[in-house]
């Protein structure tokens, strides 16, 4: 635990006073090891709203937290009765507790029940709020995640060919992922020609022709951070048709790179992409949000979307990924990862936007 | 969906009547993908005591759902005060809903909130013994998972040598296993030497040494399902020490091999383990439980441990690995994976149970 690591829970504490918040229970690994810089399986980050918080953990991890947690008390986990007594009795001056969505209702209700006179609220927002700036050595991090992205795709295109499968084209993107000694932040998403269209196809035994797209869409973890960048490449000579929706898509996500700045809602960075692809006449066939937040998760809050209204800050760090998908026809999506900074933005994914490979 | 769904569906219906439960919602994506053979990221399988269940799923999935899974009404999922609603009006009979134990409290609460005549109930004990006994073709793909995991290991085998650290080993298991095209079932134990003394030890710096010991503990997922084998090797000429364990830890393994049987509680196999282990005056090195079932998932019920009196049925799938582990000393596990059959068992595990390198 570090200087970075105090100052997140001093962030959380006043979040905490301002929600009237007297406790939050954080059971979640990416949350502890956030809050802590402790990775392990299984913990509990007991903070109240005032003090430092507490660690429990069970007997593997107590010689582990005892080294790095300095200055958190760190305590084994009891039974559970027995455990949900002491909880009850730290409680006693605790109006609100906060809790993650994505507590389970197994541990959620024994707790609901031993905390009986508290009201529980969902602490998700306080907590995506936090994690949502990223601080300058995660942004550090983030940056040589999309590196290792991009360096990994340039590699790949190097293999890829027409007459692969997108199932043999995962097989060799997960090889040289491990050969890499990293790991995938998602399951990589790679479309064979008309297959670009579903924004969300599973590779199958489609095979990549000659003459045709193939989009790629993957990232990986590097450090505990993800990456996330998507291009759509052309084997062969592109045909007008793909050439026309390509540059529409690149000319939406262009423009948030060169208009995104601190002080700007969410939705209306969504609205850049989204007009312009509405003023060529495909605003229909951009189905989804402009993007999202990433960092120790690949999906982030805030979002690049319609429905999100908040502000954006320097070192928010989101995706820029406007896509086209017709039906039978073409599908386009362009993706960068974004950091927002004091005047504008940052790209940090560097791979070329038109990708041509003759064939 | 085929007969098989079918017959799994039919059978929680049985088990909810015993129980008293009107309704089960199943919102895990391991659970939905048992009872109806559809694979989707979202999606509630909403299973009512009598009739054909109903699977909700958002618009990505309709198309495929409604393919597949013939005979069940497949629905689009509402807004959520609006899906609330429809759930609300179905729920006019119910007294008792089950609900899955992995469920969030964020899908929870509204549920709850939304159909607040019922009582809630969890229902993962009614699952997991419907999932605990495996069909003839899930034991089939479970003996190809197994046989998968022998060759990868004896392919590690042929690569790993003296000089490599834990993490190098990692990398190199992790390259073989995205070049079959298969995924990990969780993430490998690899301890060099004196390592082998901690159960869930994560690869580091250390080097394997010479004339010391491998704790290798490994698993891959072949169509869904999981397998999980636990290796102890020597490289050199192993020690009377290392030897004088490693026999004791197989005696244990062998004679639960040779004594389990349907009709037997799962606490009186662990104990079959644990005696022998104690006879030779090792139990206090034997701190954890002698196996769990292994399916879709890992880690599954019933598991070969003190607390647990299920009565072994055939075609239950668990494991076999007692384990010796001494700090600062030595440590050795031996794991197989055992299918209960009408008079005993069929060990899946084929990888021979003493292996020593010489260097």
């Amino acid at each position: 635990m570090n200087q970075e690591h105090l100052k997140r829970i001093e962030k959380l504490q006043r979040a905490m006073a301002a929600a009237d918040l007297d406790a939050v229970f954080l059971y979640s690994e990416i949350n502890r090891t956030y809050f802590t810089g402790l990775h392990t399986s299984n913990g509990l980050l007991l903070v109240e709203r005032q003090g430092m918080p507490i660690f429990y953990t069970d007997f593997r991890y107590i010689e582990v937290a005892n080294r790095s947690l300095q200055g958190i008390e760190v305590r084994t986990f009891k039974a559970a009765a027995e455990q949900n007594k002491e909880y009850a009795t730290m409680a006693a001056a605790w109006k609100k507790i906060g809790y993650e969505g994505s507590l389970t209702v197994a541990q959620f209700l024994p707790l609901q029940e031993a905390l009986s006179n508290a009201k529980w609220e969902n602490a998700n927002t306080i907590i995506a709020t936090i994690r949502g700036v990223k601080s300058a050595s995660e942004i550090e991090i983030l940056r040589r995640s999309a590196a290792a992205n991009d360096e990994l795709l340039a590699d790949l295109l190097k293999t890829f060919r027409p007459g692969m499968s997108e199932v043999e084209m995962q097989r060799i993107f997960r090889t040289k992922v491990a050969e890499r000694g990293i790991q995938e932040s998602f399951e990589p998403i790679l479309c064979a020609g008309v297959n670009a269209v579903e924004c969300h196809h599973h590779p199958d035994d489609s095979i990549l022709q000659p003459e045709s797209e193939l989009l790629i869409d993957m990232g990986v973890l590097v450090d505990g951070y993800c990456s996330d960048m998507t291009r759509t490449i052309y084997y062969g000579t592109p045909t007008p048709r793909f050439k026309e929706i390509h540059d529409i898509v690149l000319e939406a996500n262009q423009a948030v790179i060169a208009q995104v700045k601190p002080g700007m809602r969410c939705c209306d960075v969504d609205t850049i992409a989204r007009d312009i692809i509405k003023k060529y006449g495909y605003g229909d066939y951009f189905g989804h949000s402009l993007g999202h937040s990433v960092g120790l998760e690949i999906h982030e809050m805030p979002a690049f979307g319609q429905n999100c209204t908040t502000i954006l800050e320097p070192g928010m760090v989101l995706t820029d990924e406007p896509g086209i998908y017709i039906s039978g026809d073409v599908g386009v999506r362009i993706e960068d990862l974004l950091v927002i900074t004091e005047t504008g933005c940052e790209v940090l994914s560097h791979t070329p936007h038109e990708i041509v490979i003759p064939c």
